[in-house]
Formats: structure tokens, sequence, C-alpha cells
């Protein structure tokens, strides 16, 4: 298979990160006979201080060219006092806005040899599995109108049916692919919006006859989401809430530098991220977690390329180092080995090419 | 002291909790010496099914009459499928806005004797001691345009300066009665209404040189609150977010039905809540959790009173009955003794007249 993907490194241990993904493409590109042409491109606060924009129209092109987006992270203390169209956030935003990416889908699954650093306590974090689906185009995020004077601002939350259908569509086609059970997460004692979100997913359930679903308030979730995490499947919510939720998830399981995330449009192209940040304070020292960045490289196998053996190859290589007690220095614990990153990277390749 | 005090039980175990609440009420009064006259009234799906309104006109007067007001808990599942305007919620929603009461007060500290029930590790649920502000009566609740048709729906998310100000002195103030700190929570990378926020709340922080502020993403915090949650002491934060955090903070310490809160106005008059719901599976069983709606009308004294000694001897007499293994069924474990709402009642009451 001929694939063109964009890389765009970022801020931070963005570039790192992102190397370690590209180096285990590339064992896959050799191994299975594919052929990945990687361009890279400038985003977040490295293509400010480069082209004065987050998202210079020359990376727009490289994007607009290649079948997928490896992304690293955006960010840090450097920009963060920068009007917010200068701002690294800004690049992100409105490279999801342009490419229809609507469709943040994020797995968080605990890893059995990483649960002790999770601070739930382990019978409730353990066989945690679960795939928030996020609306990441519309609601409060791009809603018009949005403006701010000495007295007041005003955000819109305004979502379409249509809008609301295609994500709603994507959980329940996620559904299928998994344990068959959607939690569609609302306000609908209160909001506008959350009605006509509940609505639709009571229109669409009928198509899914297959498929279990329950409505669930933001607020319970918030609260389910700690005191019984394995009660979820498919988590599918509207942008600002898939925020908070998703970052709440991220840290139940105690491998939040292990989550990866896919941001896609219903043709198959996507952006690939880790959920992690630029942290800024251990950049450039070959000990950032690489393996959300190579989980991400997996995603786009499977969602943008279709290629899961591939993508189970990279997932398998990754869960038997950590279990061989191997991790970079976010999960030091009793018994684990610390590395550099390209050293954990290396032992995942091996463990790729032994396979 | 002479006050009136507006009872309004509602749905499901409000009734059973509040009349917990009023029990220890009177034994503060025979024993401090004052006079708490209390009116009863309707709020709720009790009040859709009597008179037809989740807060009847003569609610209100009930309300405008007395000097604070304490609620059980509204809703239940035979009123949800009602239209929004008779819903028992909309009861809530009515009173907060009616009454101006823009602050709510949410206390969340861990119990050592109950640190067993957390979903978290107790290493870090131990000591949690923090008072969540939620501003009440503005925001995504209540903006214009708010509407909904077949094809798309809209709410509006609104603040002025001065919303944002009075509920920021608040929190400043609070901290001042505690460790100093405040967090205060916007998503000032994305929405205007928060850079409002964050610009009101450097403005402010001026004229509270003794206080420490910092500045966190709602996303951000959503995780903070589970990985470290004894890094915060006073959180400030808008109408939504407040929901979703304030609800995600109350399971944390494995302590819901413990935790009280406070909706208040700027001269003092509030209304005096449980944050839990009217759980209708166990209503009218005498099983119920009474501590919470004590808790509250601890708060009540303090808050809308200035009774700081009664309110304090309350907490003191419901932690000793806790500590001495006595509790109701929510909480039972090892080494614990499981009493009805009633008993645990006159063993708090007992513990009260012994103090
Ligand atoms: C950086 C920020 C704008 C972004 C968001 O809020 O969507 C981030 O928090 C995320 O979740 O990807
Ligand atoms: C019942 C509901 C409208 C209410 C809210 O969202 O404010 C409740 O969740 C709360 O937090 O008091």
């Amino acid at each position: 298979m001929k694939k063109t993907i964009a890389v765009l490194p970022g801020d931070g241990i963005g570039p790192e990160v992102t190397d370690a993904a590209v180096k285990v493409l590339q064992s896959i590109a050799m191994r299975y006979g594919h052929n990945f042409h990687l361009k890279h491109a400038a985003i977040g606060g490295t293509a400010i201080d480069q082209f004065e924009s987050p998202l210079p129209q020359e990376t727009i092109e490289v994007c607009e060219a290649s079948d997928a987006i490896l992304l690293g992270a955006v960010g840090g203390p450097k920009w963060d006092s920068q009007p917010s169209h200068m701002r690294p956030e800004k690049g992100l935003l409105t490279i999801r806005k342009h490419f229809d990416l609507f469709a943040n889908l994020r797995p968080v699954k605990a890893v059995p040899a990483l649960l002790s650093s999770s601070p739930l306590k382990e019978e409730v974090a353990k066989e945690v599995d679960m795939m928030i689906v996020r609306e990441l185009t519309s609601g409060l995020y791009f809603g018009e109108p949005k403006r701010k004077s000495e007295k007041s601002a005003v955000d819109t939350l305004v979502y379409t049916r249509e809008e609301i259908e295609r994500i709603v569509n994507q959980s329940f086609e996620m559904a299928r692919t998994r344990r068959g059970k959607v939690t569609s997460v609302d306000k609908a004692n209160v909001l506008e919006t959350s009605k006509l979100w509940r609505e639709v997913v009571e229109e669409r359930k009928k198509a899914y006859p297959d498929i279990e679903v329950e409505h669930m308030l933001v607020d319970s979730a918030a609260m389910k989401l700690i005191t019984d995490p394995r009660s979820f499947d498919v988590v599918v919510t509207e942008n600002m809430f898939g925020d908070i939720l998703s970052d709440e998830a991220s840290v139940i399981t105690g491998s939040l530098g292990m989550l990866p995330s896919a941001s896609i449009r219903s043709d198959g192209f996507g952006l690939y991220e880790p959920v992690h940040g630029s942290a800024p304070d251990i950049a450039g020292q070959n000990k950032a977690n690489p393996s959300a960045a190579i989980l991400s490289a997996a995603m786009m196998l499977k969602h943008s390329f279709g290629l899961h053996a591939e993508a189970a190859a990279i997932e398998a290589a990754v869960m038997s180092v950590l279990e061989d007690g191997y991790c970079t220095g976010d999960l030091e614990g009793e018994g684990k080995r610390v590395m550099s990153t390209n050293d954990f990277v290396a032992k995942v390749i091996e463990e790729l090419e032994r396979e």
C-alpha cells in the first residue's frame, strides 16, 4: 500500500514522540511491504515562531496532499500570553475545522502492568475499556455569536440535526465493533441542544436494534466515570462535554502517557495525536513516553488505511514491552525498568520484528 | 435568636432526610435557646402532583416570608417524560433564579472513617478538604436565545462582568476563612466568557494580596480532581463547569451521602440541600443517609444565621457518630454498624445533647 502521511511534530516533546512513531511506521512499512511517504510541516508555537501563524498555509497544503496526519503536541508557556489567533491551540482548532474532522475517538483501556499508577483502587480501574466519541467541530467551540466587551461576553452553543446525526451514527458503528453499548451524555434537563441531541439518539437507535443505548446526564457521567468506569463501552457526547469527560477518563487507569486519539472525517481521512500535552518541562531530554504517539500511528493504520493486522501488531508490541517491565520515567515504580525514549522505541521495534 | 425556616421536603427520600435535619434543628433550638419557626411547603414532583407546578406560588410566598430554605431533593422517574416546565428540576432552577441565589457552595471533605468506600486509593483521597464555589444563576442555564426546532438548537453562554465579580469576590472571601488559595477554572483558550472570567479574577485578586490564585483549564481540572485532589482549597467556576466538577468531586472521598450544599444570596439568605438526589429506589424505607441533610442544616446556621458554634456542634456530632462505627446502609462495610435513618438521627441527637 502506498500512502502519504503529513507529520506535524509541533512543540515540547512533540518532535521526540513523533519521531518515535515514525520509526515504528517505517519498521511496519518494511515488514509488510508498504510505502509510507512522510512529509514534515510546522504547527503550533514552532509555526508561530517560524511563520507567524499557528497553522501556516504551507502546512495546510501538505495535509491536503496527504492521506492522513500524524501530530505530536502543541503549546507551551512561551506562547501563553499571545492573543488568541497567535496561540498554538488555534492551529489545532483550525486544522480540525478546515478538514471537517468531526469525530474525535479516544480509547481508554486499562493496562494491567500499569494499574499501580492509577489514582483509583485497582479493583475499580482494572479491565476498563471504553471508547469516547467526542463531536469535535461544532458546539461552544465554534458557535456564533462569540464576543467579548469590557462589560460582558457571549459564546454560543449551537448544533444542527445533521451534525448530531453523523457523530451519533459514528458511535453506533463503533459500538458494533465492540461490546454493543452506547452511553449518550447530555444535559437534557437544562439545555435545548441536549434535547435535540437526545431526540436524534432516540431516532437513530431504531436503525441499530442490536445496540444497547442509555442516556446519561453529564454530571452523573462525571461521577460514574470514577465510581464505575467499567460500565462504559462507547460514550458519545458533544464537544465541550467531551473535552472535560475524555480528560477525566484519561487519568483513571493511570496510563495517560499511553493514550492515543483519532480525529476523523466521514471519508476516513484523519488526524492522529497523543492525548497528553507538549510537556515543555521534559522536552528534548529523551525522557518522554512515546507510547501514545506510537499507538496513535496504529490508530491511523486502522482507521484511515484499514490496515488492521499492522495496527494490532503495534499494539501487541507496545503491550508486550510494558509487560516485560520496561517503561519510561513517567511510569516508574516497583519492578519497573526505566529507559529513555529512544531505548523504549528500540525495544518496541525489536518486538515488532520478532512477531 | 428567632428565625423562620421554609422546609421543602420534595421527592423520594427528600421528606425523610429533611425530617431528620428538622429534628436536629429542634434539638439545637432547645439547647441554645433559639426559636426556629418551621413552615413546610411543596416543591418538585410532589408539587406537580398536588398543584400542577414544580414551584407553586404559595411555596414562593412561604420562602419569601422566611429567613432561609431547607430543601430535601427533587425528581424521580415518574416525572421524567414531562415537558420541561412541568419537571421537578424546573422548580429548583426557578427558585435559584427567583431568589438570586448566585453562589453555590459545596464543601468536599474526606471523612477518615469512610475512606474505605472511596473509589480512589486511600493515599490519594485522604485529607481532601475543598470548597467548590459554583456560579448558579447565569451562564448556559439561563442565557438567551435558547431555542430548538426540528433542524437545530441553540443555548447561549453569557456572563456580565458584575455576575463574575460577585462570585469571584465570594470565593476570595471564602479562601480567607480557609487555607488562602483559590483555583479559578475556565476554558480561556477557547471561550470568550472564560477570557472575561480570567480578566475579572486577575483584577479582583489585587484586592486580596493575601490569597494565592491559580487559573486552571476545565479539562485539566477534571484530571487533577482525581490525580491530586488535596491540591485544591477553594475552586471557583461558572455554572455548567461547576455542575460537572462538583459532581465529579463529590464521589472522590466516598462520602457522597454526607455532602451538604448552600446556595446563597449576597445578604445571607440561602437555600440548603444535600448534594445527593432523591433516590426513589430507597424512598420511604427508613434507610436513607440523613447526614447530608443534617450537615446542610449546619451550613444554614453558619452562613445564613451566623451561628458558628451551633453549626460546629452539629458537624462534630455527626463525625463522632460515624467514628463510633455507626452508619446507614450506603456506607456498609467491615467494622460498621448499619442503622435505620431514625436510629442514626437519634444517635446524632444523643451526641449533641451530651456535648
Ligand atoms: C487545546 C484545546 C483547544 C483542546 C480542546 O479543548 O479541544 C484540547 O484540550 C483537546 O482536548 O484536544
Ligand atoms: C437538577 C439540575 C438542574 C441541577 C443542575 O444542573 O444545576 C443539579 O444537577 C444540581 O447540580 O443541583
